[in-house]
């Protein structure tokens, strides 16, 4: 838990809140790909020292798509870079932490995720994400 | 709008939160102080390679009160460390971006800042921060 590797931003239309990452923060997109288990595809956007990870719904019954009924877009998760999870996960388990996700799941890039339940970190979804076993770092 | 300074985390107490956030996660706490201006006590946590913001009201009136009271606790802000802070608000007017600010406030920390409304940043509460005249920076 030594640095936050991107913050999860959920959009109803990639498509349609790309222009204002690109033309008008002048940021670069550096990736695009979707990721089935979480029901999302995913943009990363270069923010510097950390990644910006646009969230677009492929179904209803994806987590985001939940979120923005309930919400609308907005910030959805903060994601912490994190070797060895399982570890990590056992540490916060011992510690009392609720998890969404008590064995990793697989996320965007082919990084391990996991979530913690909001109630165990004061209304915040942090995730954990694992990218000891990918060939890439989008960093 | 290079590298992203900080997220902004709305907290009833940070009293109350701050053994999640040391304790548990493992951070570590850089600094407290009263923003009057916002109507916030702030704490910022060392996130590695970006800064963790929580936000306490200072009263009923702070508009981090009234996101609590709408929404819950929870992720309440991006800001992005700028330079020049009052052409990075001429070249966003011009791009049509609607600031809550249209000059720059002080922040935390002797910082100078604004935030976009989040109806021209799809959902998200982004700030510029410059932090170019003060004598610390806290990352």
């Amino acid at each position: 838990m030594n640095r936050v590797d991107h913050i999860g931003i959920a959009v109803s239309s990639i498509e349609h809140v790309l222009p204002f990452y690109e033309q008008t923060l002048g940021l670069k997109l550096l990736k695009m790909e979707e990721v089935a288990s979480q029901g999302v595809k995913v943009a990363f956007i270069d923010g510097g020292n950390i990644k910006l990870e646009l969230l677009e719904p492929l179904h209803k019954e994806s987590p985001v798509a939940k979120f923005i009924e309930k919400r609308g877009e907005g910030i959805h998760h903060v994601a912490f870079g994190v070797q060895d999870i399982k570890d990590r996960l056992a540490e916060l388990k011992e510690k009392g932490v609720k998890m969404i996700n008590e064995s990793p799941k697989q996320g965007a890039g082919g990084a391990m995720v996991a979530f913690m339940h909001p109630k165990s970190s004061h209304g915040v979804l942090y995730e954990l994400c694992d990218k000891s076993n990918t060939k890439e770092d989008l960093a």
